[in-house]
């Protein structure tokens, strides 16, 4: 059996690592203070914010809810999104997607300042991981994918990584995460010919497709770490990764190391983007 | 032996796209003008500068140079490309790097207008060869080794590509490309682990380290395609790729294909340029 790399234990050596910067920042008077700006009442959404305003509590981090109908304008959205950007008193914003499908999604990204971009949505926050220069953070699962292997002290610098799809919220950005702390990565995706053999070159896998219990034992080699991205729901509607657990687990065997789901990656993000928050706050704070 | 992937049939090839492209330019009354903005006077430099500008004549695309003196100022240098992004004749600029450095490079980089980045220099130029979201270009160097590619025939789509180097100005930007036409890409650098491995098994190789002839016959196999950016000198002064190219070619065999260096990439760097420009050119006439 490999090692479980759970996500509590991640989250409460955040949360450690946070509490005394955030009484630095309360010591001159600020507030780390996350926005979050949420276009209608998407089940998801709603459940996200609550988990989000909790972790926010528990961190003496203040949240502003920014609540647009489902009918919402770009106007009125663009409209928040500079409020957001005009008030000192917020340092980060996090703004749920998919937004509604008559909006410019991209537009009311871009519009956000770098500076508050805590989620990584805008081309300046892009243009950061791409190049490490200018404002911005990287998508805070993509910055969760390497809290987890900072956390468990798995090497990255000199090792192989398989990034499994290449979106912008998780793929690409943390392929170039691991490439900055000097792994050499592999990004496949769904036209790569032989995906599997792709990930048993790798020392350190990342699926990121979105597809259930789709990688299996011929995937996976002893020794592996693998970090599951995947929330996906099963047809009997059972929460699951994009990896075959049990099949990943024997192929990984005891040397290997697998992030499971749920109680894996999922909830560290949640943490990061406080993490992320408190960064951006002590980048204004005087 | 491989086949010679030679610089010129590509130049030429665009050459030929172009001349129609200009022409419909000129009906509607515009001529695709490049700036060429250069601090002092390296020979480099210089001789990169008459290369451009015979390019360019040949192709009814006007340059227009703005010169610094070495000792120019941050805020000379800032004015000079405010008045390129203000200038509604100005469809592209390119500005010689390294810039002396008592200037700062990367700010002036990012202050040129995205839209007439023609050499992909600036943040927003790298967020779009990122994310495909956004205006700007791709680095010249990284376009032409597509464009050498294209006009070769070689398939993209579904192959595995090693690209050595991860310089903003190559490396990761040819990578994104690769990746964006479906190849499943590896970014190798300095700190891989067995860059040979890695390099016998992509079916593509690019190589971007400039590390003369640094890359024998243990790198390559039968049948790849080797794309060789490297521009060096040798202890006695004779110019090389990164490749060691004897070595290379008696690896690749029949069925593979390598650019020479001199007469490979680097030429076609020019024509990306050209085209480049007139992109931008059609960008804004109406």
């Amino acid at each position: 059996m490999p090692k479980l790399l759970l996500g509590k234990p991640v989250i409460d050596a955040i949360a450690t690592e946070l509490s005394p910067r955030v009484a630095a920042l309360a010591e001159r008077g600020a507030v780390p203070t996350l926005a979050i700006v949420r276009v209608g009442e998407r089940p998801d959404d709603m459940s996200y914010e609550r988990t989000a305003l909790k972790r926010a509590e528990s961190l003496g981090i203040a949240v502003r809810r920014v609540t647009l109908p489902a009918d919402a304008s770009q106007t009125q959205l663009m409209n928040a999104i500079a409020q957001v950007n005009d008030d000192e008193s917020i340092h980060g914003c996090l703004m749920f997607r998919p937004l509604p499908s008559h909006l410019d999604e991209q537009a009311a990204c871009d519009a956000l300042d770098s500076r508050k971009d805590v989620d990584g949505a805008g081309l300046g926050s892009l243009a950061r991981v791409f190049s490490g220069r200018g404002n911005g953070f990287a998508p805070c699962t993509a910055a969760a994918c390497l809290e987890v292997l900072d956390h468990y002290g798995i090497e990255v610098a000199g090792k192989r990584a398989a990034v499994v799809g290449r979106s912008l919220v998780i793929g690409r950005p943390v392929a170039m995460l691991l490439m900055e702390r000097h792994a050499t990565v592999t990004l496949c995706h769904s036209r790569t010919d032989d995906v599997a053999a792709a990930m048993r070159d790798a020392d350190i896998v990342v699926l990121a497709t979105g597809r259930a219990r789709a990688y299996g034992a011929k995937c996976f080699r002893p020794g592996q770490t693998v970090l599951d991205v995947g929330i996906n729901f099963d047809a009997a509607g059972v929460m699951c990764g994009d990896a075959d657990f049990d099949a990943a687990c024997d192929a990984l065997g005891d040397e290997g190391a697998i992030t499971p789901v749920p109680r894996g990656i999922g909830g560290v993000t949640t943490s990061v983007l406080m993490k992320h928050v408190v960064e951006a706050a002590e980048g204004v704070v005087e």
